[in-house]
């Protein structure tokens, strides 16, 4: 079965909401091994939209639509259902006692323009809407089931999840579609896909796919089978391959960030850390503070942003900073160094860099970042060009999410041994 | 002029990525005067992305594609360009150089399968991209314009306004919509709504309309003129009468952010600031040194998430933090106290609370959160409670945007009076 996804709206249109209704149902079809063709998202016209339902009801067997079936005179769903499928709009008497009843419950009487709400292609079926005053639509056109449900988020999924969910589940006879990312850091997309290139020829199942954003790789696998135990046995099988290629590169799947991996580690080691930062003015300790019971290995965060907080509160010497200048190997071993030794953590991050668009010179120019990490066996430094073409802020979220992984591949590797840049 | 925009990519057919580039795709559009007829969003399988060219410039003046333009064997939106144009790829060498030289810039050489976005439908011109490595493609087809854009948002963006916008611009002629936002903190959207009801009605020009987006409300006025002067007059006329009646509420316009309000009011005030914090890990010193030039303001953050670093780092009394609790408002009051005296800056914020989804009591629940603010005159100290239906990272990104507009209250107010909790 394959479904085509309607939104109506022109505040999705114009750009002016960003239409997140699509996205959530197509996740929901997969789920049940419904495939998606398309999402199209017209504007509140009549004629458009009539014409996008008799599009998708000539190529899909599910039409889910959303939008348009407010009280008000740009709410053109209902009427353009009517018109796709040739018939007038029946007003439903009982309808309007439970659009009615809905105000009363909370103590309101119903405005007349809601009366419309009670109309509905005739030969259509009602769909009930337990939080809101716009039921939906059921009606067949062409070889399709079409939906009609609310464009409110909330009312939407409630329908959903209620009534529509279940009747598309029982026709799609077992076929199921499920889905997993596996999450990496530390190579480009291209290196990614030429160490997988093989998996991502068209026509395989398990599918094979890469996304990237800020610096993180997705490697998307699709796997599909006649039952939800074979489709998971064929996912587990190019995940296994996927993640003997990429090993360590990988760290973590689906909504695990860095944060959440790097968390884990501390956690299962026993192993507290501090961080002293300069550049990233406060977001490396804001990642290590994300996940929830960070308290337990995470202590204190120093951002010594200026010159003299370096001198003041870690002890980095004026003259050291003065020498060197505060973008350096040696101030950036200081930091992390005297920050271990201060907060008495298993490990701690020193991060100096020029997150600009100022501030950059010929010799270190913008995107030059320094990062120190300290541990028992001594501190090791790093130095990285993140600068061309990324911009201040992402600068600093690629900075924080290198650190970050350092840490992560540290403590992997476990009492690994530190040298010097 | 009328216009559609198709995006490419399985993610964002299946709905793991929720499209933000054709709302904002359709804005831009907007603000030239041409209107959008729909968006569509395939995946990454040649055939529909064809279909959907195809049909797309047998009815629009302007068709935007964004995605598909990467290195790996799922990108398919330059060849489903060819076949629609019914012409072949063709490999230009000097944009194989091109890319090249990018990744040389990085001190990488070029991947082998990179060499594949230096092929083009022939009859079709590349369109550089500063940002990354896919280029994009402009071509004409039936009586459409096409230009195909990489996915990544920043890349198709920088590409847009550098090279499309002023193609499509050149050719819409008068007919201007141009819009703008009033960013609102610290009120509800029910609340700002009713100031500014009678400017929302429909049908009026400019339309007013509000959005809400953690605690943020902005106020979008979209207004139309036959030339940009009409509809910027228009639009200032409706801007002022929205600026007396919210006043200080509105803290900037567009995409300044309360770290630009507070930034500008700091330098324009040559004052300094420090921040101790402990539930918030990090965000208001990050949120701080967001803004470029931040070192002629910000000194030092002090992240004190653990209760000895209160101590080690503040010198907030470990029998105090035993009394009241670290989440009290006496240790909110010292460590903005402490912080301040010791970094010697001008103001100073503390920040401690419950950010959960653990360490919740009766009397101390999740989302309890004291904020201090130090000056010369003295410290104040605000109790909230951000708790209910936000999760962690709401609370902290809540707490901190708080703590950020009360220094702006305060930098606006001018060594006005502190004054006790």
């Amino acid at each position: 079965m394959d479904a085509i996804i309607l939104s109506i709206g022109s505040e999705l249109a114009l750009g002016e909401t960003i239409d997140t209704n699509s996205a959530w149902l197509a996740q929901r079809l997969a789920e049940i091994g419904v495939g998606v063709l398309r999402h199209v998202t017209v504007g509140d016209d009549i004629e458009p939209i009539r014409r996008q339902i008799e599009q998708a009801c000539g190529e899909a067997d599910v039409v889910l639509i959303t939008g348009g079936l407010g009280p008000t005179a740009d709410d053109l769903t209902r009427q353009a259902l009517a018109a796709a499928m040739g018939v007038e709009l029946v007003l439903r008497p009982e309808w309007v006692e439970k659009i009615r009843s809905f105000f009363a419950c909370r103590g309101r009487s119903m405005p007349q323009a809601n009366a419309i709400q009670a109309q509905f292609p005739a030969g259509s079926k009602p769909i009930e809407n337990t939080c809101g005053t716009a039921p939906g639509i059921r009606a067949s056109l062409g070889r399709s089931m079409v939906f009609a449900m609310p464009g409110v988020p909330r009312e939407m999924r409630e329908m959903f999840e209620r009534d529509v969910r279940p009747m598309l589940a029982e026709r799609t006879g077992g076929a199921v579609l499920i889905a997993t990312v596996l999450n990496c850091f530390g190579a480009g997309e291209s290196d990614i896909g030429q160490q997988i290139d093989d998996l991502m020829q068209r026509g395989r199942n398990p599918t094979v796919g890469t996304t990237a954003k800020q610096g993180v790789i997705g490697v998307r696998i699709h796997s599909r089978g006649r039952s939800a135990a074979e489709a998971r046995k064929l996912l587990e099988a190019t995940e296994q391959e996927v993640r003997r290629r990429l090993g360590t590169l990988i760290y973590g799947r689906d909504s695990e960030t860095l944060s959440d991996a790097v968390a884990r580690l501390l956690v299962e080691g026993g192993k507290t850390v501090s961080v002293a930062e300069s550049c990233t003015g406060g977001l490396i300790a804001k990642r290590l503070t994300d996940v929830p019971g960070s308290s337990r290995y995470f202590r204190a965060g120093l951002v010594t942003y200026a010159n003299e907080a370096k001198t003041l509160w870690l002890g980095v010497p004026a003259d050291l900073i003065a020498g060197h200048g505060a973008v350096s190997e040696p101030v950036a071993r200081a930091m992390a160094e005297a920050c271990r030794r201060l907060n008495a953590t298993d490990y701690a991050i020193g991060v100096t860099g020029i997150a600009g668009p100022e501030g950059g010179t010929a010799d270190k120019p913008v995107g030059l970042v320094f990062i120190s990490l300290a541990d028992a066996a001594g501190c090791r430094v790093t130095r990285h060009l993140f600068g061309d073409f990324l911009n201040r802020g992402e600068i600093r979220e690629r900075a924080a999410s290198t650190a970050m992984n350092l840490l992560r591949l540290r403590l992997m590797a476990r009492g690994g041994q530190a040298c010097s840049a």
